[in-house]
Order: C-alpha cells, then sequence, then structure tokens
C-alpha cells in the first residue's frame, strides 16, 4: 500500500478574505531591498494594510536585518551592484530561516545584469515569484524552462498573461515556488494549483511602480499565510478590488494613486469575499 | 558672589508661532542626507513652509554643499557606506561653522552597521535628535546613558514617548543637545526645559516617512531661530497641528498625505497659536 | 551661384499641439538616469503621458540598456560617482545611435564635482539642456561661453529666465543644442529661433522635482520629433497648459501634484493649441 501526499485544495474565497484581517493582526514586519521609484509607494501600501515596512538595503546590514524580518520582498528595478549583495544576503537568510520572501524581477531579459542577478536570486528559491507577462517568459527562457524568445523592451508588459502561463507553471514546478503573472487577468500557480484573478483596474498601469508595491504586499500576506498560494492569491483580490474602488472615485492617474491608498486602507473582508474574480 | 548662567525661558506660543512667518520670509536652504523613501514628502514639506531644499548626499561633495546651507537635517534610514561618509562630512562642516543639524536616528537598535553610524554621528554634536521612543530608548542605551534593554523591532516604535523620557533627557544632557520625541504625544527636552506637545492626528503614522520629514522640517525652523528647543517646539506645533487639519479632510491614508501638504502651506502663525497644545 | 542652408521653421503651435497624440500613439520608451526624489514624480508625468519610463541607473548596464530606449533623460540631482559613470555610458550610446537625450546639470556651479559631471556630460552633445536660469548662467560660465558670476545658492534658482537669455544662446551655438530655460516665462533657442512660452503655475515651484520631470517628458517629446526644438516646445507648452488647469482645481502643493497629473493624462491638443502662450 502507498501513500501519497495528497495536494493541497483551492482556498476558498472567504478564506484569502480572512486573511485581510489576519495581515492588519499580526502587522508583520516586511523587509523590502527594492527600486527606488517603488519605495514610498510600497511603504504606504503596507502601511496602508497593516504591516510594518522597512527599506535596509546595505549589504553591510541587510542579512542582519532580514533576521528581524517577517518576510521579505525583493525587486530588482534599479539594481545596483551593492543592492544586489544585499538582496543575496537577506534571500539566504529568509532561506535558511524557512520565512518567505518574494522575488520580482523587473525587466529581466533587458541586460546581462539584471539577467545574471535574477538566476542568482532563483537559485535562492523565492517562495513568490510575482512578474508581468514579458518577464515571467523572459525568466523561463533565462531558467532553461521556457522556449519563447519574448523579451521585455523596458519594463511594461508587451504581453497578456496567458501567454505566459506555460512558464509560470514550468517556472513554478521547477524551483517549487508561487508564480503570480499580473496583468489585465491574473494568473496564479504552485505548479499543481492554477487561479485566475479578473479584478482590478486599467488605470494601475498609468501609475509607477504598482505591480512593484504589489510584490511587497504579497509578502505580507505571505507572513501570515503557511499557504503561498493563498498568500499571492489574498494579496492580488485585494489589490484588485481596492483598484475597482478606487477607479470609480479617480479622475485620472495622479488621484487614482491617492484614492487607491484610501481603499486599500479602508478594504474590508466583506469587499474582498463579495467583489473577488477568482476562479481556480 | 558667584554668577550663574539663568537657563533660558520657555518660548511663548506666540513666540512659537511667529516662528512660522520667519521661516517663510527667510526661506532657508536644509540640505537634506536622507533615506530614499523619504525624499521626496521631505522635500515636499519643506517647500510648502517655505524652505529651499537639497538632497546632495555624495561624499564628493555633501561637505562642500553643507558649506552653503543654512541647516543640515540627517537621516540614517536606508543608510549606506557612502552614505554615511557623506553624513559625517557634512555634519563636521556645520559643527565647526557653528550652524544647526538634526539627526534622526531611524532603526537604530536594530543592525550594528546602524549602531556604529549612529554613535559617530553622535560625536559630532547634533543640534536636535528627532526620533521616535523606540529609536530613543535604543539611541541612549547605545551611549551608555540609558538601561533600558528596548530595541526597535522595525522602524515603528514599540513604546509610548512617556516611557523614553528619561532617555530623552540623559541623551540631551549628555550630549548638550535638544532631543524630540515624537508621538502620540511628543515630549521636548534641552536637558533643562521640558515640554510637551499633544497635536496630530492618528493617520500620521500611517503615511510612510512623514516622521522623516519632520526631521528635515526641524532643521528648516533650526536656521531661523538661535534657540534650538524653540524650533523643534515650533516644528512639532506646525506639524500636529497641520496633521489635525488634514485630518478632518482626509478620508484615508492616501488623501491625508495630500491634504497634509495642503495644510502646511497654508498654515497661518494664528492656525499654530490657537491649536497649539503645548504645556511646558 | 551659392546655396545656403535655410534654417528650419518655427513651428506652428498646432504642429506642437499634434506631437501630443504622435507622443501616446508611439509609447516611446525614455531611459531615465535621474535623481532619487525626481524618480517617482517622473515615472508618473511619463506613463500619464503615454511614454514608457524605464529607471536603469547602473554602470553596469546603463548603457546596454540605453542600447533599447527612444529616448535618454540624464539629471544630476543626486550626483554619485557610479551615477556619473552610468549616465556617461548612456549617453554615449544615445550620441552614437544618433538618438535624443536631454541633460538637467541640476545645481551646477554648487559645487566641484557637480560642475566636472555638467562638462563631461556636455562634451557628449546632448540633444536638449533644461534647466532654470541660475543653473543656465552657471553652465555658460562654466563652458567658457558666459560672463556672469551668478551661480545658484542650492537648486532653486535665484534669477529670473530673461537673465539668462544670453546665456542660453551662447550654449545653444557652442553646444549644437536646443536649450530650455524654464521659469515664470519659459525661454527656448536652438541658437538661431528663440521662443518664449508663458504657460504655467506659480504652483509648480512649491512641488518638488517638477521641472526634472519636465526634463524626463522632453525626452520623450524628443523621441517623437526630429526637430528637438519643436520636441522641447511641445513639452514646454504640455506642461505649462497642465499646470494651468491643475491651478484651478488645486488648494495647495499636495493636492497641485495630485491634479497635476490627471490633467496630463487628460490633456489633449485642442487644449495645447487653445492655451498655448506661445511666442516666437
Amino acid at each position: 500500500m502507498q501513500f501519497t501526499t495528497r495536494p493541497p485544495d483551492t482556498p476558498s474565497v472567504l478564506a484569502l478574505a480572512a486573511l485581510l484581517d489576519k495581515l492588519a493582526r499580526a502587522r508583520p514586519l516586511v523587509h523590502n531591498i527594492t527600486n527606488f521609484v517603488a519605495m514610498d509607494i510600497s511603504a504606504n501600501v503596507l502601511l496602508a494594510m497593516g504591516a510594518s515596512p522597512a527599506m535596509v538595503s546595505a549589504p553591510e546590514e541587510a542579512a542582519e536585518f532580514a533576521g528581524r524580518a517577517d518576510a521579505l520582498a525583493v525587486n530588482i528595478g534599479t539594481l545596483s551592484a551593492p543592492g544586489l549583495e544585499a538582496m543575496l544576503g537577506a534571500a539566504r537568510v529568509m532561506r535558511g530561516a524557512g520565512k518567505p520572501w518574494v522575488l520580482d524581477p523587473v525587466g529581466v531579459g533587458a541586460t546581462k545584469f539584471r539577467d545574471e542577478a535574477a538566476l542568482a536570486l532563483l537559485a535562492l528559491s523565492p517562495t513568490i515569484i510575482r512578474a508581468n507577462a514579458s518577464e515571467i517568459l523572459a525568466l523561463a527562457r533565462l531558467a532553461g524552462v521556457g522556449a519563447s524568445n519574448a523579451a521585455p523592451r523596458g519594463v511594461d508588459s508587451r504581453h497578456q498573461t496567458s501567454q505566459a502561463e506555460d512558464a509560470a507553471l514550468a517556472l513554478a514546478r521547477r524551483f517549487a515556488c508561487v508564480v503570480a503573472v499580473t496583468g489585465e487577468v491574473d494568473f496564479l500557480t504552485d505548479g499543481a494549483r492554477r487561479a485566475h484573478i479578473a479584478n482590478g483596474s486599467p488605470m494601475m498601469p498609468l501609475v509607477t511602480a504598482l505591480g512593484c508595491a504589489l510584490s511587497a504586499l504579497t509578502a505580507a500576506f505571505a507572513a501570515v499565510s503557511k499557504d503561498a498560494f493563498a498568500a499571492a492569491a489574498a494579496a492580488l483580490i485585494a489589490y484588485g478590488v481596492a483598484g475597482e474602488m478606487a477607479e470609480e472615485a479617480a479622475e485620472g492617474p495622479g488621484s487614482f494613486r491617492m484614492v487607491f491608498l484610501d481603499m486599500l486602507h479602508a478594504l474590508s473582508a466583506e469587499d474582498m469575499a463579495l467583489k473577488a474574480r477568482f476562479s481556480a
């Protein structure tokens, strides 16, 4: 007789919504080593949701600080050599401690420096990868699990998330991680489970670094959920629902950015549960 | 017969309010070597109040630039080795020229790198230290004038300002500086005088780097007041009153951040004098 | 019989306004190596106008990334040694490829480090220089084409643009570039043609880095217009008109910054054509 491990169930929308209050109660310390454009909005998104952000990025202290953090978000948007050293040191600590860390491989595929950094970080087993479709395609090809010749032009995606589903599945299986591909419809997988999240607003790509800040929020949810697939799903739904609520009150990208933070702060588990467009 | 120096009087609320117009007329050049998260909001706070901000942070030029500035604000939030070199060079220039400089020891106690930086900066005689309660407790312990084992977890305070009053007094006396501990109720001391400021809004900790920007504003007030205790008191009152005015119009942390800048710009000496909750 | 090259015509306001739609259709990839204060607002201004911003600033990859970009904006606000290396590498690529790049010499004249950087960048033939009057005066003197002893105090201008017209003409002729001096009334020249743009709002200098973000937008327009004089004129008019529209709805510098982004996004070619105060 043989025992097999049953794959985890797909979380229900109600269970995902419940993570919102869990996050606010736990107030996790989220360590961010992120790009200079994303720091302000990432910190404000985390504070609005009840997390405690810190932006400690020097190689002299990043690993030590990671030891105090509940989760880590690494983003290579404005990569530098000392920044990469800090990222690797902090990610190593998280891996060693069994704490979650999220990789946001901004602009991977655009330069050799970025590709080498992304590969070195991938080797440290990110819990979750959050990226746009072009980046997932480039990352999969770089990691030898995807055949596409696609590469991002800059940091904005040139592909639909549906084009990156196979690459996301391959990455998730190869690196035993959760992969979240965000776009008009988000795709989420841990290699076994798959889900689509159709929340969000067309205003979101008009505000810089909202994707980066979503990676930070994903790390915050991962700090309060052992199931990283559920953590990422909750982050994507919360973000998308708040985006929809913000769109109604915004008159352009400037006001959208402001109202979006108000809505993230006001967001309730009920809003999430009622408005989620989550299909798994 | 022996003469003793009479300690300076506690400034009146009217005298503090008058510093607001003095600041706007003098338009002091405030040199900031601050963290990447705080740069945007610090510059916008200074501009809203009539000061002229500059963010010159490279070791190659920070000391030279400090020579032109009317005040300096140093913040170790996203500390780096070259940034620390720039801070030390600029602070030395300010001390040598008898010009005011403010130290904001973000996250001191969290890593060795941060602790060593804070001690090296303390040795250069900051005019004013502005920090939260956890940071003041950690700094006093580090400087050997406080017994608490308290340390911040991240960059958000885990203590009430009332818990840090003894540490603040000890730091002020040991380093002959003004210490401002901010929180729900602010505590301010120069070792002899003490004051509490009860202005502010619970929205303020929900917006990143508002404390950092307050340190920058404190430097601006120090540029127009020989009495650093009065400068810090005026900054805390102005900030807190504007925060209260902003809270009335805000619907969340996103709109609070925006309205707060509007209110700082609109703030009058009358508002300050009438709404100050200053007890000395 | 002798043929002479006829200087290009001064563009009409209608032709300038048409560049707005051309920019949104082309969605140029604008590479920014800019200061830490300006990154967020620069990226948001570019996104609001339909361009695709990227902030790749490490010397390891800046030149390689510049090869992908349609235009480059270089800003020395928070200059560093590695940042300067990245700027020089990227500017060299743009010059070699015949692609436009914009120089924003923030605070030139304030330190030797800044002066040397500005001269090294000038030697790489910027397509457009965008600066305030004090900076243009300092740059012209530094380059040996201006007699003024004027130097900026910090990063805010102490001069009217009218005082810097001769310096701008001299720079434009010596370096065969377009020079845009912005202030209450903007002055624009390519050495032969001259124009004044009287759009804008007194709120604009109360928001940090709006000048820096204008340099980024100028690079975006240069990506879609072979005539750099027209590109700069279109950027100045679009910015100024959006500023006027924002002023009507703003209640202070905080709300101005937000509404300004909304207005840039909503701006139409008709708005530009009808409201331009362009005299050439």
